[in-house]
């Protein structure tokens, strides 16, 4: 008997609303179901760099919250020190949060699931003041 | 000839002893070796949201100390700024330390073993100032 | 029909000229290249906890400075609260930073190519102060 491995790509494409946590646990979860693999692992890939993946509690909004003003304060908006301004006041913090969060993250598939665990969301987090469209790479690799 | 890919998935359990960097290295090791994989990739992924990885240096343990105690600092408890109190002081900072930490890491397999750096250990990074009980599911995949 | 699934994996070794951000996407990519692979992923994987990876913007040299420089300030040298100092004042930042960039990055391969966004280069990011020599091991997963 031949095994059914395969891989499957798909990318997924989001409007955000301007800075901060967007769940899209679903719609990953999506890209798993419709590859009928049943194990193996599915790949996030976030294709910019002023957004980023965080994989964060999605039971409390005021988790998300706290998270993303922690961010504002860690890489501050308007440092005299960054030489990089030319698009933004906004755009040099939104490198160094993307360069602390994650560009990729990998989750196990089981019995045609993400493994998450229960309180786990995976989130796209925009870090550009405004609205901007984005692009995560999900790919899933496994058998059926 | 066919070749004797697979997928190789294993859930393991670890009671920690409250906030701290806990070494795993060895336990993952051996979900490889009972993979019977040669040449692949191993994925490690925690399923919580104050507990994390971390690849660090396992020889001198003041560097673990000198990293829990930085880490502590950068996202300190108490903060007044934090709403997300309700899970205790502890809950917000064990977010935010695992959010600049990792959720998942893809470790490549060669001639059956991880191929980690001389100095490179794999850690489990408790957040919470209490024990917990911790689930990292480990999938090894590739050809034996 | 047989698939022709395969792994390929190489070890890169790249000499830094001290602390900074160098950038391999041309010599990941030429991995790729080698590996026939068309569609799958690709695990780049640094075998050391005094460098790491970034995924970054590489249009604008100004914003890897900036970055660089505030890497510096978040784990600065001299710190007195480092136990962990027998290797040089450089050592400990050098973990740190490490510790809150990646070890290892996942990028899917479609169409024969990395999946990186227009702006998205990989960097080695070396955190000690003096030239090393670094190895990723670069591991491509999936089918021609």
């Amino acid at each position: 008997m031949h095994s059914t491995r395969s891989d499957a790509q798909e990318t997924l494409t989001f409007e955000t609303r301007g800075r901060g946590l967007f769940e899209v646990t679903a719609e990953i979860a999506g890209v798993v179901d419709r590859s009928g693999i049943r194990l193996g692992l599915c790949v996030v890939y976030c294709r910019h760099t002023s957004a980023s993946l965080l994989i964060q509690e999605n039971a409390d909004p005021t988790a998300a919250r706290d998270a993303e003003e922690w961010f504002e304060r860690l890489a501050p908006e308007g440092d005299p020190r960054y030489s990089h301004t030319l698009e933004g006041p906004d755009d040099m913090p939104a490198h160094l949060r993307s360069a602390v969060t994650s560009t990729s993250e990998t989750i196990p598939v089981g019995e045609g699931k993400l493994v998450l665990g229960t309180w786990q969301g995976l989130f796209l987090f925009e870090h550009r003041t405004r609205p901007q469209r984005r692009e995560l790479v999900v790919h899933v690799q496994g058998t059926a």
